[in-house]
């Protein structure tokens, strides 16, 4: 870039924030005051970008793991000229309706890569998509994917545990095209960092095998010095910037109130005189604009040459990446789980439920290439590695991250590579520990990406290891979560059909949970429709007359549901048993459809080792109930079962209270 | 204690886990045999504690935060002489009803400090557990307060984020009598630790500002002077402890294998061969249990000076002592919350919630010296610190504890205030945030500890901020948690409620939820009775015939209710309101009164700005809900409410069509 007159480059983010605070009467100037500098640095001289198209799927990734801060990003994406941040956007800032959102909005179309403003949680998506990365390039070569990670990152990331795990697990993996920029102000909300830390920072780096760089984050040809020598080294690169919170603000830089501190504008008017600034607010000098606008144009030549490439590329390397970028799924997946269903249906043995998604998981090893695997150290008990190699700091190929007992980095991984494209996530854990890794949960379920979340040790059917173990409250815990799609399937063949919704639902993330015990077989005919698909079905109808009692149950408890009605059917108690593996998929029926299954004025009695909560919409409020009242306890799990009550002699003792 | 066949002493430790975990046909040998010199050493040579008196409030403490391995805690408690924890406890590990249970479940009578098993809980609860000592400590004097926290971690833990939390915060407030033992074993359950961490732990340590020492574990002198200079150290402690898995189980030791692959006879046979351990099963040689038998009166001297000095204490300083470690609140502290609630019901201003929080806390900072809080860097939004000092590494009398953006260990380092006794712990953080604190939790609520887990910017309330700050699903997600208490109060006179319900309870802990914007009064006339009491009550009756209409709300929603109640009862439609502040406390209620409080045959409409989920038992299948149905949004508070029609004409709009 021919502009050399850098300061006004990065006064150019600092008006842009402090207009649109001062506008919208709150927000964050920390960081884009802070990190201005190092913001220019990065966007004018190594980011590899292209506005006219923000879904390069080679470009380099930016995120802004300090979303708070979300003005520095704004204004990046309006002065290198994304279309959908105009300058009418950056004016109505934190407005309903605006592009420009208190936090960034994971919106890749118009240049905003994940979400952020929950801590420690972007450098880990960032992580992600670095793997993800390091894994494509492997199998399509550095010639189509070959980017950096960046990262933005302020002292709270470091301080959340996920922001820890994460620089364990990158160092560990030596993910050498993972870079982040510390904006190291010595600030919190809080006031000075010392209130909370005493560590070197940059040390606690270097002992996990980063490469860190102390660089003045003011100095924006150190700072771009230090952008190269990152770019250049095998580990993964940290820039510790030493920065001033605030840095233009007479009345607030460097101290407490920098962070977030209400600016007014008298506030802006000393900014404007000290920083020789003499625009109205909303303006940038054409100047400036145009040299903004050069950066933004600055990949254009290594986005044609890479557009060539990939148009050399043979067809069917060209169609298996296109097919990839599209999150299109390929031929044959579907008739793989298609025959696996026909087959269990018939089969004579029955396995453990979390052996179940393990097997059909593997049948799509080779199918699926684009499926990535990160597990958290309980590969044994959840046996989805199988023949999936592990990737490794030596062999990218490999498809499974030993992640560690580290499940919060896991989930946020998983978003990562969502949200990068070209590999399809799945994490797998105890159902119990879920809760490690909820936050990350609940940003793929907000920003819509399809990661799976695989789960298994559903229950009490957990046994001796005991109510730490033992889940009850955390099926309810994610029903209750918008966009979250939780499967609990009652077999092998309701696995299968689950599983095929699972890798179909591209707007949101899915909740695969199962049994650690075996599932014996509810399904022993095979019928070509996915029955699941409908969320809840009559499995089996009531005989011998007009239906009194409907059983609804999920996954380990549709077999003792289904013995407790041939007990009623027995004593002329004409009773259907419906199977319910996602209630979020019933819910969106129609009334029509949800009425005849769930029985109209029928005694509705549901089953599940799990709490009541959140199961009274298909009960009501004098229906039944069979599950658990409280947390579990430490015992074999069939003793647990019968103590805690979920067995078809309770299931038909609560019917016959009803009737 | 002289008997120095110390291998014998832990080969005892040993063989009781053999047995019991071959006899249970399922658990975890790694630890206890991997540790059991380790063990021996602290409870043989440094551990001060009485078995005689579990209770001792001056004991050293000691968690085992690999909690798999909880044999080795069983074992050391049956050889040392813990009354719950005889030999038959052993011989039924892992079956129902048996205090040996699969984790170790809190119960200090029995000897049990904490409930592990969720990995790097158990650190930062030992964490807690050491803030509480060294705020106790300078609070009574070091004749009445001192003793260490030792725990047990294994790689696991490490790991974890938490666990790393909660290294740099102990380290920076320089907790020097909080002791780790690491038992450096190589191996996590999927097999060599080089699959996921590559990092110097012991640098790690290092850099948060610990003190280090490396051992080899199996040396027991050499791990008893490890400990002794750790005692010394004003910094905390990390003893790294090489060691080999399983030891002793020829088949298994320093394998993938040791963890918890599965013991049978001919492992326990082997072993008793090669470790020349020639009895039974279960049986532990008469003067090998009497050695064990003496380390457990090894403190008895100690224990008998420790009496004589609280006996000696001033009668209002032993009241006070005696006091607070039953648990038992002052006098003094409820006249203080009602004549709050007096004047609040005739108060001018409309206070944020999570200030009219604040407020209500200040005024017990004197009253109840014993409320700890941490706060994840949010001192100024939470205002909860207000008159009461910053706990630091210089302070040890400060209450307040600034956890950095940390708030697992927040939560975690609480509930091991509460296990430790002496201390109420509060937390606070905002609730879109409490996912990264849920894991604990949960272990609050398992456990029945009375943490105080407080929240603020409790809905779309939060305004501009956006859907990643704004919480719709997490007050069901904490509702269906048994055990936990989630208190909304609408405005101050229900928050002073609340609270008294709050610092009431002993046997479980509460959430406290509350609004960033101001809540405007509800209960404009004083009751000296605790309406909140009940859970749910009316707070506004139908007026003009029979009730037609309930609207049931709870928080910043009960006065856009209340409006709605004019609205119907301005067109003839006899309309209540119910507050409801706890539905768990509303649940216990008998059925009449829930009943009444409900208006059977009425047209019931729930009012909360989350999701619906579990509202549905108390508005049936055909009842009304004016709420969210996803996500939030960035934008001004009352445009979201507008947006997404939580106001009083869509509340009417609501009723209207249940008509």
């Amino acid at each position: 870039m021919s502009f050399d007159d850098t300061e006004r480059l990065s006064n150019a983010i600092r008006f842009l924030a402090i207009d649109a605070i001062v506008r919208a009467g709150e927000g964050h100037q920390g960081v884009p005051l802070g990190m201005a500098e190092i913001a220019t640095a990065l966007f004018t001289r190594h980011m590899k970008f292209n506005p006219a198209d923000p879904q390069w799927p080679d470009r380099d990734r930016f995120v802004l793991s300090n979303g708070h801060g979300s003005m520095l990003l704004y204004a990046l994406l309006h002065l290198t000229g994304y279309a959908n941040f105009g300058i009418e956007q950056i004016r109505t800032f934190r407005e309903m309706g605006s592009h420009c959102e208190g936090h960034p909005e994971f919106d890749t179309a118009s240049g905003i890569e994940v979400t952020t403003g929950p801590l420690g949680q972007g450098i880990a998506n960032a992580f992600g998509m670095a793997v993800a990365e390091a894994y494509l390039n492997a199998k399509f070569g550095a010639g189509i994917v070959d980017h950096y990670t960046y990262a933005f990152v302020g002292d709270g990331c470091l301080q959340e545990g996920v922001g820890q795990e994460m620089i364990s697990l990158a160092g560990h993996l030596k993910l050498g095209k993972l870079i982040l920029c510390w904006d190291d102000n010595r600030i919190t909300d809080d006031g000075s960092t010392e209130l909370s830390i005493s560590e070197n920072v940059s040390e606690r780096f270097r002992v996990a095998g980063w490469h860190v760089i102390e660089v003045d984050g003011h100095d924006l040809a150190a700072v771009s010095d230090a952008l190269a020598q990152a770019k250049a080294d095998p580990r993964p690169s940290m820039l510790a910037c030493r920065t001033t919170i605030a840095r233009g603000i007479a009345r607030l830089q460097g101290q407490r109130g920098g962070h977030s501190g209400r600016l007014f504008d008298k506030d802006a008017d000393a900014a404007r005189n000290a920083m020789n600034w003499p625009h109205a607010p909303f303006e940038i000098p054409d100047d400036v604009l145009h040299a903004w606008r050069e950066a933004g144009r600055r990949s254009e030549e290594e986005y044609r040459a890479w557009r060539e490439r990939v148009a050399s590329l043979s067809a069917q390397a060209r169609a298996e990446f296109d097919r990839i970028q599209a999150g299109e799924l390929p031929d044959g997946w579907r008739q793989t789980l298609q025959a696996y269903k026909r087959d269990a249906a018939t089969r004579d043995e029955a396995p453990g439920g979390i052996m179940i998604s393990a097997e059909i998981n593997d049948l799509l090893a080779n199918v699926l290439p684009e499926r990535m695997v990160g597990c958290a150290d309980l590969e044994a008990p959840t046996s989805h590695k199988r023949s999936l190699r592990a990737f490794t700091a030596e062999d990218r190929g490999g498809a499974y991250v030993h992640c560690g007992v580290r499940e919060h980095v896991m989930g946020a991984m998983a978003n990562g590579m969502a949200a990068h494209g070209g590999v399809i996530p799945l994490t797998v854990t105890y159902l119990a520990f879920s809760d490690y890794e909820r936050p990350a949960m609940r940003m793929a379920a907000l920003m819509g990406l399809p990661v799976k979340f695989v789960f298994s040790h559903d229950s009490i059917g957990v046994g001796k290891n005991g109510p730490t173990h033992q889940p009850v409250e955390i099926l309810a815990s994610l029903r209750a979560m918008p966009n979250m799609h939780v499967f609990r399937p009652a077999d092998a063949v309701e696995a299968a059909e689950c599983w095929v919704l699972a890798y179909e639902r591209t707007n949101g993330p899915s909740t695969m949970v199962f049994a650690r015990q075996a599932l014996p077989l509810v399904r022993t005919t095979h019928d070509d429709d996915n029955r699941s698909a409908r969320g809840g079905y009559v499995l089996a109808e009531a005989q011998g007359g007009a239906r009194r009692v409907t059983l609804v149950a999920t996954g380990s408890e549709v077999a003792p549901a289904l013995a407790a009605r041939e007990q009623l059917q027995a004593s002329g108690i004409a009773t259907a048993v419906v199977s319910m593996p996602c209630c979020e998929l019933f819910d969106e029926q129609d009334a029509a459809y949800r009425s005849d299954v769930l029985g109209a004025n029928t005694v509705r009695v549901v089953v599940e080792a799990a709490v009541r909560f959140g199961w009274e919409r298909y009960v009501g409020e004098r229906g039944g109930f069979v599950g658990m009242k409280g947390f579990g306890a430490s015992g074999p799990a069939d003793a647990l079962y019968e103590h805690f009550g979920i067995t078809p002699r309770h299931i038909v003792e609560e019917v016959k209270r009803h009737l």
